[in-house]
């Protein structure tokens, strides 16, 4: 397979595509919509899921598991969160195969074992949960609930994207219980918080906090809290979303308790998550035409070691030099690789470690040793420098740190960049065909110019944003008075 | 809810579900024969995984992660395999709820939506991983493959049971392919003992290694090598297994390599599993009339500090001096709790966490603070000592280590005291209904008379122990020679 993509300007999502398949990440699967996660693409999510189960536990969560199976009068409980999802549910009618009495050796579905009640494979856990606490809460003293799953989901999708839209994806899901309103309300932007902050500090991807408006709403929320990212082709990709449910679960489920004072009252409620859809973000903010970027916090391999040598005698010193410089990393806690395989050329090495995105590669070869030299390029500026080998162990970790810092600024200022404020729909228009990105515009609050607007241009209100400053003006489409600012972009 | 259990000798089963019941481990969802794994029980869960994750990634595995759904076709390609599982499969066969025109706000499946295909959900995942590997092996270069999967998996039982037997379980799957026989059989060999050093020295439970024969082993397997562990009230439970699949399902996929002599061969397959069973052995093997005991090593809280007060300013002071002991503690990596929970009184708690299984509970009162001691108790053998102040920091990471070390050295002790050797039927069935456990026989080696045996006395072979001596003697059941003893016994 050749190792060049084609270029971001030449076919963005032809670059994404390749990119995915090139840098091992993931694959289509035989199963319409579902994806294989690659080994490489798997240990990045496994980053990412270490440092969200980290937070969450920092912050009070523990984690549980519910049923993959919802059972069809348990999912219809809520009417708006399934008439939500109902349009893409999986579900299970039968439990049993047989073997096919007309072609030996295949199976059918044995037409006997059929399920007396349908079941819907997960789109998403609330009726499962809420049909579970209801047993688990009868007090004030039960609340609050704090907990999160880790678990796969599906969602029929018709046009599926390796990370970005899949049947089948992995996700968290956080479902809380209060006893107040305020209480839950102080979760769900809790929880927005923490996941603003892991996209920003973590995956170095700067965000717009926000609210989404009715119609973007989660099925079955009183309000949708998000994070809007905005990839390298100027559309936006929602980053995560945390949704206050008021008490329509516990209305649903009839979820109730006894308050402090003797009263008895449904219980209030929240739910957050993020998906392997975090992947794409991660795909699109960094790299480049040459490949990956990752930023050194998700890196599997932070630093990669490539010896250059010719014949035995030297492999053996310039390897046995690499493995001295891995040791020494490692004590700092760095993840390195040697890439010490005789059958690749440095040259192939070099590009495959730039297409998986690797922050830092150090080449080694007799010169440099004798030199007391280390060669370092950076993924991320293809730039390359040459330090003294008695500075390795200071260099790199600022150095992981500078490229941790520098993929945050250069994707906050092209975001800075890429916030037009616009004040007419000729302009509006103009700035989404020609420049792409964040717009942001006035906007009358309600369904029917947001509706138009997505008819007629593509693009959607992304958020309200949380700092959006109150300000007198008119509605880019009908013309109606206006308080404040909106985002809209075209998004993935 | 009363904290008393049932006792083990009265009735051993209610007592196992009580426990997981009281303990707060799982409980059974709306979703039948699918369970709920409560916060307290997932936690021993997570620790089980990083731990096996650990000894994974040690001995060269990466984890990656393949489709829930199987598509029919692809399904049943291994036919031994499919056939095994077929009876057992939950099928999705429509992809779209719908509004029921005659209920409004109730669903009815689509019967628009019905798949041209009916999927699979996966009661294990050889099918779909070795259609992707098909892709992924052209050359002996591209070989061994090693994978795992932290995954849910489904098998359709009638009868379930918390943990033993559901519907839905988690596990791991390990997936590896081999450009030889010789590696394939090492492979398979090295997880099993992999898994008999966790489950011995992890979750301090003793093990037999064996093999299963012909008619126990997992449907596609050539070789199904496994280990048992014998529980308190004489059953056996098959804790995990480790399969040589030989070309088989590189046969059913057509999976070939050039080898480096430029032939083309069939690959080579292993896949492994240990699953939330292993809650389920745990439970059985350390617990006692009081609850649950869990070995330090699993314990998500391994030291419970309570204080013992009267009125607030003891309050205080008791509490800040339990700070004190927690950092200490924690500082050495233990896991402590701290209960300052006013609203409970300490007797309360003494029950609570010895029907948890916290190893070791520390109480303090004023008065202890006043002689510098302070009062230990451990949940194993429910010995109270005192130990002064200032030897904490060496006592407690002892004593964690002798509870570990003492549990593993009891179930051993049990285990060993149950495995009896019988040369006759009518001692086999005496033993059987009165002593229980392993027995250990001469068996004829054909499926005819290991059928009369489970028909008659419902014990199965366990095993053909991988240290089974030569020993020449009779089938008990037929009288036919024999070469080896084998492992029988009634199981979970």
């Amino acid at each position: 397979m050749s190792k060049k993509l084609t270029s971001r300007s030449e076919n963005y999502s032809e670059w994404y595509n390749e990119i995915v398949a090139k840098a091992d990440l993931a694959e289509n699967s035989g199963v319409r919509g579902c994806m294989v996660i690659k080994p490489y693409g798997y240990a990045i999510w496994e980053k990412m899921q270490a440092q969200l189960d980290k937070m969450f536990k920092e912050t009070g969560h523990t984690n549980a598991y519910f049923p993959l199976f919802v059972p069809k009068h348990m999912f219809e409980a809520e009417e708006k969160n399934a008439e939500g999802f109902a349009k893409e549910c999986a579900v299970v009618t039968h439990y049993r195969l047989k073997n096919d009495p007309e072609n030996p050796g295949k199976l059918i579905v044995d037409p006997n074992a059929k399920l007396e009640e349908e079941l819907i494979v997960r789109p998403t856990s609330e009726a499962i949960i809420w049909s579970t606490y209801k047993k688990w809460i009868q007090s004030y003293r039960d609340l609050p609930i704090l907990i999160n799953q880790w678990a796969n989901v599906v969602r029929w999708e018709m046009r599926t994207r390796l990370f970005l839209r899949t049947a089948e994806f992995l996700w968290q899901e956080g479902h809380t219980a209060h006893a107040t309103k305020a209480e839950a309300i102080e979760e769900t932007e809790k929880m927005l918080n923490v996941y603003a902050d892991f996209v920003e500090n973590f995956m170095g991807i700067p965000v717009i906090k926000g609210l989404k408006t009715e119609s973007e709403r989660f099925a079955g929320a009183i309000e949708t809290y998000c994070i809007e990212a905005l990839m390298q082709d100027g559309k936006a990709l929602q980053a995560g979303t945390s949704h206050f449910l008021g008490q329509n679960f516990a209305e649903a489920f009839d979820v109730k308790f006894t308050t402090s004072e003797g009263k008895m009252e449904h219980v209030w409620a929240t739910s957050w998550g993020v998906s392997t859809r975090l992947m794409g973000a991660l795909i699109m903010s960094h790299s480049d035409d040459a490949g990956l970027v990752l930023p050194p916090n998700l890196a599997p391999i932070q630093v990669v070691i490539v010896p250059i040598y010719k014949g035995e005698e030297q492999y053996d010193k310039v390897v046995s030099h690499g493995k001295e410089l891995k040791t020494e990393l490692e004590k700092l806690g760095i993840s390195v690789k040697l890439d010490d395989d005789d059958k690749r050329k440095p040259g192939w090495k070099f590009a495959e470690y730039e297409m998986k995105g690797v922050p830092v590669r150090i080449a080694i070869g007799q010169r440099d040793i004798d030199n007391g030299v280390l060669e370092i390029a950076r993924r991320d500026t293809q730039e390359k420098s040459s330090i003294n080998r008695s500075d390795l162990t200071n260099h790199i970790p600022q150095l992981l740190e500078d490229i941790q810092t520098s993929l945050f600024t250069k994707a906050k200022s092209f975001t800075n960049n890429h916030i037009t404020p616009v004040d007419s729909y000729d302009e509006f228009k103009k700035t989404l065909n020609n420049k792409g990105g964040f717009i942001s515009a006035h906007w009358d609050g309600t369904a029917e110019s947001e509706q138009k607007i997505k008819e007629e241009t593509k693009a959607t209100i992304r958020c309200i944003p949380l700092d959006a400053k109150e300000e007198l003006g008119t509605c880019i489409y009908s013309g109606n008075t206006s308080n404040k600012r909106v985002i809209f972009a075209k998004a993935y």
